[in-house]
């Protein structure tokens, strides 16, 4: 079979997706529902029927775009991953999985190669926790990992629920409907940009991801108590950003002291009450998010936060109450799939690793329910999350290449 | 002369005046040139003209109600405050001293008394820095504390300057029209709750300012590098917020570190980009205010935060650029003005405390043009800047009364 990627028409495609942004370019923001969002489904969905494919949407907004094959009653192989980006990030995290996945099925479509079972392409709705709080919302409805009652009750910071947001963005029914039966796909695997320097760094082009790092996030709230900056004196203060600043030092440390690599753990939200320059805060909730490869480690973490957070309260005289977001366990890949990609790799003569994601992605839940794998492509420095993110047009193309070879084989 | 004050009139009107407010009640919100502060002045300039007075706007909205006196070419006794309140405050700041200073007037004319000197209530524009950053806007250009080019140029958070802003709001005019000529007021006196505990702890009703702390604020902006929370590692980071949060310590540690009691320091600020839970933050802007009595030992807080900041950004390879907002220096109050009001206190046989004011007033601006002092009034517990703020109608009558007397005496 004669693959070949169209990297020319990929670049342009991931430009152009670029463009359904909230932020100036380079950055780019996409937020789940948005009117950009909204305009970059519309867009994605006509390349879809350009290229042949069914498409069906589920009730949280999940899009299936199926090639189907020859044996259409056995189990699909599965590829994809997420178009929306947290605010003033870049174009390729997710994006890649999902213009790689269709270009890929497109080469194998202009190969000749004719699929036994269908192939589908998946774009998963709210990879990124920005609107509502938890990552992975359709991955996990798709899964059952989170169940249907559960999700519909998320508020988003305008304290809209997903309920209402979904209906308004065109997506009706139950969310009971979303899940999916184990076994409904043979085989996944996800295209994705590393987000981390080691590829880079090795000068390796691909990474054949064997285990995903068990994340968890959560909130903290801190009640203190507020008043004038001038006229509260020090000793009676008990001020929330100061226990605050505590806490999320404290979490710093707490990621630190495991002495291990992978442990990793960030407070990137502050929201402070009332956020005066002359008034003591009264309130103030932080969004943290911890990770390890080993959960037992990621748990001792949260752990040390927990009693931090005791301690500092108690000391300071305010309030803290946790709320755990998601506290998921770790994955490994499916042996089969990582053999696939592997042996798909050696048959080009590209080199690759064997490696973790520290970073999680929709394949942390989709191999709750099938055989999972993931194919990382470099980025420069690691950088993700920023509008700096850059992958070269030759990497995607070859992680692209290594992709439609491998969905080829897994659905023979 | 037989002065009575209508409390129950100036309770109503307070309430009212709280009603103008962009939070539920009991919570006000009232931002400097937001619709409900226009709304609210129309109502106060009714009020002014409903009791006599002439009301004169200038270039950036101060208001002057002026009660002419039988020699008007004599320099004016002054009294007034401010409107204007922080999100989430309470309803007595500030404007105890303009319904105050209306019920004083009017007390004065129901007395039948007739004033050599006039008698001007102002009602200063932005005494709170919510929306430009700086406090006192009004008394600062009224004095000439702050130079009108320097004072176009503030921005609002949206990026709008005041020039835009107050053009829209309907004050047109170079804001070099603004600054008045020193000797334009023989005295002024400002009714304000106190904001503080010590009157209520002491069970004393009156207190006489006789010096106003030193207040400096700044911000300060730290710049790292963001990427993605669960793919850079621990010791490859330049967090932005974690070295906030030393920053914002080190203040406290600062402060505490005087042993004076007058010394406080406060981060009510802190803006997080790009505020994501799974993103390691970029920047952080923090606002912050430092006060004292002392103008060295607050100079000196300051400079322990220099080297902190310097320090710090070193060890978390981030930069952290300090940029003073004021830094302005204390006032003692006019002894002559403090007399009378002592006296007038002893003739009515109410009990009262010499006092320095934390919280620092426009009367600290207006003291560089003309001699100036305030009086006190109790506030529960101390708060102020919250919903819970609260003055009892006797407290603020008592004030009023006082207010009342002493304007009789100085306007003779």
């Amino acid at each position: 079979m004669n693959l070949t990627i169209d990297t020319a028409r990929l670049t342009r495609e991931l430009e152009t997706l670029a463009t359904f942004s909230d932020a100036p370019q380079p950055a780019v923001t996409r937020i789940v529902f948005s009117e950009q969002d909204l305009r970059a489904r519309v867009w994605l969905k006509q390349l879809y029927v350009e290229a042949g494919l069914d498409v069906r949407e589920d009730a949280v907004g999940n899009t299936f775009a199926r090639w189907r094959g020859t044996d259409p009653e056995l189990p699909a192989v599965g590829t994809g991953s997420h178009t929306d980006a947290i605010p003033h990030s870049g174009r390729y995290d997710g994006t890649v999985g999902v213009l790689g996945g269709l270009e890929a099925i497109r080469a194998l479509k202009r190969a000749g190669f004719q699929p036994r079972r269908s192939i589908e392409l998946l774009m998963f709705t709210s990879e990124e926790p920005t609107r509502f709080g938890i990552g992975c919302l359709g991955s996990r409805l798709l899964s059952g990992s989170l169940t249907a009652s559960a999700a519909d009750c998320l508020k988003d910071s305008d304290g809209r629920t997903l309920d209402e947001v979904r209906a308004a963005a065109g997506f009706h029914g139950s969310l009971d409907s979303v899940r999916l039966d184990p076994g409904c796909y043979s085989a996944f695997v996800e295209l994705h940009i590393e987000q981390g320097p080691l590829l880079e760094r090795r000068n390796v082009p691909l990474g054949i991801v064997t285990a995903i790092a068990a994340p968890a996030s959560l909130w903290v709230t801190i009640e203190g108590e507020g008043g004038h900056a001038g006229a509260v004196l020090m000793p009676d203060r008990r001020d929330a950003f100061l226990a605050a600043a505590e806490i999320a030092l404290a979490l710093e440390a707490a990621a630190l002291s495991t002495g291990a690599i992978d442990s990793v753990a960030t407070t990137g939200l502050c929201e402070v009450f009332p956020g005066v320059i002359n008034g003591v805060p009264s309130r103030v909730r932080l969004g943290m998010d911890v990770r390890d490869i080993d959960p037992e480690r990621r748990d001792g973490m949260l752990g040390k936060l927990k009693l931090a957070c005791g301690d500092i309260s108690r000391r300071r005289r305010v309030t803290a109450r946790i709320e755990m977001i998601n506290q998921d366990a770790p994955t490994t890949c499916a042996p089969a799939i990582v053999d696939v990609l592997a042996a798909t790799c050696e048959k080009r003569g590209f080199a690759f690793d064997k490696m973790v994601s520290r970073a999680y992605h929709d394949s942390l839940f989709i191999s709750r329910i099938c055989p999972t794998s993931m194919l990382f492509i470099p980025c420069r420095s690691g950088f993700s999350h920023r509008p700096d993110e850059y992958s070269t047009p030759e990497a995607i193309s070859q992680g692209t290449l290594v992709l439609a070879d491998a969905l080829a084989q897994l659905a023979c």
